[in-house]
């Protein structure tokens, strides 16, 4: 069954709203209290293209908290297991926000823009009021707004030449996860090397609508010859890739670790963070489920709540994201699965109302 | 334009979606990550139902956020400007959300369940961070969480009437804001006698998901004799009876006494929360736009973002809300407006691309 969003102020526009919905976009899921495109007509013709040629995004959801002031390293310190203690300005940080208890909040991108100015560029959650809350109860010296940040993403093969065309042979030499400052037609934008999706490309911070959308129409009239289309997170993609979706495949009853984000948790320096002394008891304790990815002989599926996965009557895990991948021929998931199960040799089974399909699970990703 | 909704984990389903589907829902909108239904195809049609018969209403999106703990009273004081130093336990008090610097989070209904536990039920946004963020920072001894909490409102003027035949007598003594607890079949429900409507009913706030289920199933089953029908929050009669939405007719850049929250702000008793400061300095300075109704002449509108309204080439105010009335025959709606215009006798001027309509501001709730 297929149903409408009511669109209302609440669930905001962006600046390219216009641009996409005379472009096809055919659904929308919400992110940040705004619309994100999820659809142009087709996943799978939309896979195809985003890693053969090159997309234009709208993610002006993705919005930033912008953190500034004389506290305002020390507060992004509070919120965040990743050391960011040595963090330089031109960097993209990707850094897991968790709670006092440990849970995940959120995972957004840490740009350091500044000696005292920070943007968290999220997922879907209300970080800026967690970061409010903690300020407050501190007393910090900081300033904690939602600036009218509006990115599209450049996301594909062929992003590098489309950016080179549009913005100059500088770009070429930004690397992954840096970013810096290039100007078109006067106007200068914050361009990361970043993006929701493994084929490459780039993520611009747009600070002034109309410049933005000038930059819009520019990409798709210099992107012609590049087969440049309009696009959005694909699922298929995502998924394939491991690109982690905050409420999806993990919420804040999940700690990091049980995320995978290991490599993003430092529980031995000296750095204050709030969830500090539960990532340590963790650790010491080990989990007992993570984040693995699945593999499902089915062709069709949608997943709207955790399902289960079992082995006969046990209970395996959980599956949070799934979606068919025409490229493997099976469906792809990502599911919280328990200990007992990670060495991946039990064969597992979905059952959906009388449906049963076997299948096995796998490392993420589970396309590298 | 319509556009499909595009449905995920994310956006959680309700133990209700399942029914409301097979019921006809045509159009969500989402609230606290959370599918909220926004249409059963005719707001029209929904709109005359609601004011003569009675609906049951999924509203689980209208999350809990539950705060327990020997500091838990400190805490929800510290984010609200109504005084709840006197509240009673069984009571339900609408408590608007500020920052340190008097802007508006939200707004929920706070009720206090015990001396040291409290639920608020919220409009779209994540206050639990913020809770989080204020306990984390002073140290407080609360405990916060999201319990599994799924409200049914039961709305219209019918409403006493099905609820006195499937929950008995009891219940009609309910005063306005009153909660209390009701057994159906076996199973304990807390029940307040309040709703997103001016139309009068309950809201039920269901713990447990099968007794919710099997109570919901009977409300529509006893309630044929008063054509019950399935619904949601009416954009229609809300306007109307100038429920606010947060998000859409408020938000953080808007302070409680623009929003016309005076009497639920207390500056002058003794109570300590985290935007007093700014409200005692608001409060001595003087607003300078506040919400008001207006009255347009023209039958078709959609909101999805602020547009302003004028008298000549100046700026009235921004309509945030608005839809048409079949009762009033015009289009009602809800308008942030500057103070020279707040004496009501300036006819105003809505203008959408090349259409050009009159209107008229008007007090709040434009129906009373």
């Amino acid at each position: 069954m297929k149903f409408y969003i009511a669109k209302s102020r609440r669930l905001r526009s962006t600046p390219y709203t216009s641009r996409i919905e005379n472009q096809g976009v055919t659904a929308y899921t919400t992110y940040n209290h705004m619309l994100l495109p999820a659809s142009f007509g087709s996943l799978e013709k939309e896979y195809f293209h985003l890693k053969e040629h090159v997309q234009v995004w709208d993610v002006a959801a993705e919005r930033q908290v912008q953190i500034t002031g004389k506290d305002s390293s020390k507060l992004v310190q509070l919120m965040t297991c990743r050391n960011l203690s040595k963090a330089k300005i031109g960097r993209c940080y990707y850094a897991p926000i968790i709670d006092e208890q440990g849970g995940t909040l959120n995972d957004p991108v840490a740009l350091k823009l500044d000696e005292q100015r920070w943007w968290l560029s999220l997922a879907d959650s209300d970080i800026g009021l967690y970061a409010k809350g903690i300020a407050s109860g501190l007393g910090l010296q900081v300033e904690i707004t939602e600036p009218d940040v509006n990115i599209l993403a450049i996301q594909g093969p062929k992003s590098f030449k489309l950016m080179e065309k549009v913005l100059g042979k500088k770009i070429t030499e930004l690397k992954f996860f840096g970013f810096d400052y290039y100007t078109f037609k006067g106007n200068k934008f914050l361009i990361a090397r970043s993006g929701w999706s493994k084929q490459g490309g780039y993520e611009v911070y747009v600070e002034n609508r109309e410049a933005g959308q000038s930059l819009y129409d520019e990409l798709f009239s210099a992107g012609k010859e590049f087969q440049v289309e309009p696009g959005c997170p694909n699922l298929i993609e995502r998924i394939e890739s491991a690109l982690l979706s905050a409420g999806n495949d993990f919420d804040s009853r999940d700690n990091p670790y049980e995320c995978g984000f290991d490599k993003y948790i430092d529980i031995v320096s000296d750095i204050d963070y709030l969830g500090k002394k539960a990532l340590i008891k963790i650790f010491k304790e080990g989990i007992n489920k993570k984040l693995m990815g699945v593999l499902i002989d089915t062709d069709k599926i949608e997943v709207t709540e955790e399902v289960q996965l079992y082995e006969g009557s046990n209970i395996v895990g959980d599956l949070r994201s799934a979606t068919y991948s025409p490229d493997l021929k099976k469906t792809v998931g990502i599911a919280m699965i328990k200990k007992k199960y990670w060495d991946k040799t039990i064969p597992i089974e979905l059952r959906i109302k009388e449906k049963s399909s076997k299948g096995r699970l796998c490392d993420l990703p589970i396309v590298s």
